[in-house]
């Protein structure tokens, strides 16, 4: 798993967003994204898309966690609660099914109290290459 | 139109990811994203997470244009085709129905020479405060 | 729940489908659906259509567990596997959330094996009125 | 295109539904349900499953029109309106992007009068036997 870990740490978007991988197993990843000023909308609460991109980087890397390439196809998120700033926000994602080429996987966003914020549904296509031959690539 | 444009220069996140607001009129919004290093995601395309964050504020701005504040429900979003580094990306969010608690927006994101890269679909929920309201709380 | 019960036994689509409404709580319902001829699409798998209904049907009766009236708003299905003749199909509905106004609802389609089939993400909008007054008002 | 015609005419859950084929051409179709009692849910409108069943189905024509065969990945529908009794609904679906293996659908579902009722966003798997093959097979 340290490979995917290091595989990660090349995403500048997450990086930008101050979002740190907790965990990772096949199939499985937990990642947190403390909350401060950069992360709020015009009203002070966390903006949706900081919310997505921590949601989907656990994505990411637990579609990513069998070691070949996964993309993003189709997501839904449903914004359960709004989440104010001080707060840390965590998403744990887990595989709900993989077959050869569609996996689908469940992530729940939750902030530091255990309090649900968003409810994400993600659908990754899966690629042949593995990550290392994509990783020489670039 | 103005009182809206300059609600939403008050969004952090937004800033962060340097999306820009173009355009804005009942219903509708038009936004740009120049695509630089701090999108990109670790196998070097944009970053899923940058391409929502760009959609949603286009779906902020539409579903707020009304004066009244908006907050977004649930999204669906379809990624069409990767993006990749060079690119400016553009959305543009429609309203396809207003009721007075809950209206629905689609949204296209399209790159440079009008490719389709993503399509979000998304619902917002309405609330009775004004924007001016909400501005003067936070 | 026994008005629960009753009430959607009036619903006249799930009939025409054969769903039979196994069990509802506060906010958890689950159903079934025997498998046979007219549930099928033209390729001799069950339709996504019938899919949807069953999961939909589970949807509703929890988002009306509560004794007012909640209609869906927007819902995203992820198709798992296919179902095919012979099976019967059960639908369980958890309800994730629930505000004033907003509920969202996770549903997991599974055949007899418990297999999974489908995935269901419900958001429903929650009204002002019991299911008794609408009852009479039809 | 008269064998995607005939092909559809084989499914047993939209004839259930009553759902008429109008018109079909290289990603696109057009369909039609006439609604009468059967369509109906607990309170008198046209059941959630009934309105996805007919947009499902313009999706499944427009996504096998190239002749190739493509089944539901991930779908999310938006339910804008009620629609109601002695209504007929339409449902047309237009290709949003085709790559080789996945393919996006948009589908209006309007009444009579040409009103929104839901907005339907399908990602198709595209496989690679031909209808015929799988016709043939069954």
């Amino acid at each position: 798993m340290e490979r995917i870990k290091s595989f990660f740490q090349r995403d500048r978007f997450a990086a930008l967003a101050g979002i740190e991988l907790l965990e990772v197993s096949p199939g499985y990843a937990k990642v947190k994204m403390p909350i401060d000023d950069r992360h709020l909308n015009g009203v002070c609460c966390v903006h949706g898309g900081a919310i997505f991109t921590l949601a989907d980087f656990a994505f990411a890397v637990a579609s990513n966690s069998h070691g070949t390439v996964a993309v993003a196809a189709q997501v839904s998120i449903t914004f359960v609660k709004a989440a104010r700033q001080g707060a840390a926000l965590y998403a744990e994602a887990r595989e709900a099914s993989r077959g050869s080429k569609l996996a689908s996987y469940t992530i729940h966003v939750t902030d530091q109290d255990g309090g649900l914020i968003a409810i994400f549904q993600g659908l990754a296509y899966r690629m042949d290459q593995t990550l290392e031959a994509v990783a020489a690539d670039v």
